[in-house]
């Protein structure tokens, strides 16, 4: 018999920390150290890649929702850190479309996959705020991210999501180059560049 | 209270139906047929767009799991068709990789969108089989595709996901084309072509 359902859950490291985050984070460097320190405590917690995201009201600075990568936890390949904090975000507000009433960003520790970029745009979020952009994600971890079209931000911007750039690079970067340099495994099936986690 | 989770189900339309599905559809017409019936049904039934998905396993034909898209039902914008056949495939085999012990191939009704063009890449899938590609997709439907890459075959290829094309093309055409003529609605977000349904 197939199945009809799956669940995606944040782990349970974060759900006992949901309570104690900051209700609101003022500015994008705020915003960005949060997800910085929850992609860090994201791959020594073993749950998978050093990846997180959270949703944020642009006006307010309330945070509406946090994402990290579940891939593993959950088995479900789409499992991503965007795919997360967005998803949980609509089914908190009950809206598949996050602009529908609300000026929301998802701000993540990197410029999201090809996967992420996709899950980003069809949202309703009207910003999204990176830590970076370039190969140096996938040179530190080894992760592929991607075929990408190189007018990916201007893609987003005609579409009315603002981005912007260089939140926190050098946190970010932190986190990769200790993921990197630690034994965690890199979970790309069958060792092809195939499956990567953010 | 952020949100911790989220469920992603198949509509109740083919949850019933789900008993009388064939168990085994031998060619890649017989599968990409059930494709195109599913996407027809499920924008008749009010549930989404007219895309729809399944997972075989290439060498026996066998049936391992269904999707349709469920952004309007489960109120995520990232439960588009394939997304919803994947994870529920990878539901049922306890695996986020497809491919660790099992030949399993992708079958929709289309070129994937971006998002789902990551979604599959990072699945374990080791074959796409889509009824084709091009801009009659967009034209018929209003859906936006997003932005992709021109050598988008080529990079599956090169992570070693092998694609077929044009199977039951003009199928996967008539069912956009009624869809495109009827009074259903084109869930772009805020009618700027920043969400699609697939």
């Amino acid at each position: 018999m197939i199945a009809t359902t799956f669940t995606m859950s944040l782990p349970q490291w974060l759900v006992d920390e949901a309570p104690s985050l900051p209700t609101h984070l003022a500015t994008a460097e705020e915003q960005m150290e949060l997800v910085n320190s929850l992609a860090d405590r994201n791959w020594r917690e073993g749950n998978g890649g050093p990846f997180a995201a959270i949703v944020v009201d642009a006006a307010t600075g309330e945070l509406v929702s946090v994402g990290v990568n579940v891939v593993l936890a959950s088995g479900i390949s789409s499992g991503h850190a965007e795919v997360m904090a967005l998803g949980t975000a609509q089914a908190a507000l009950g809206s598949w479309d996050l602009g529908a009433d609300r000026d929301l960003a998802l701000v993540v520790n990197w410029r999201p996959c090809v996967q992420c970029y996709g899950a980003t745009m069809w949202s309703g979020v009207k910003h999204l705020v990176v830590a970076g952009d370039g190969p140096e994600l996938e040179r530190l971890t080894g992760f592929d991210e991607g075929p990408m079209v190189a007018d990916w931000a201007a893609q987003f911007e005609a579409r009315g999501i603002s981005v912007t750039q260089d939140v926190c690079r050098d946190g970010a970067l932190a986190v990769y180059a200790a993921y990197g340099a630690s034994d965690a495994t890199v979970y790309n099936a069958r060792g092809t560049g195939s499956l990567r986690e953010d």
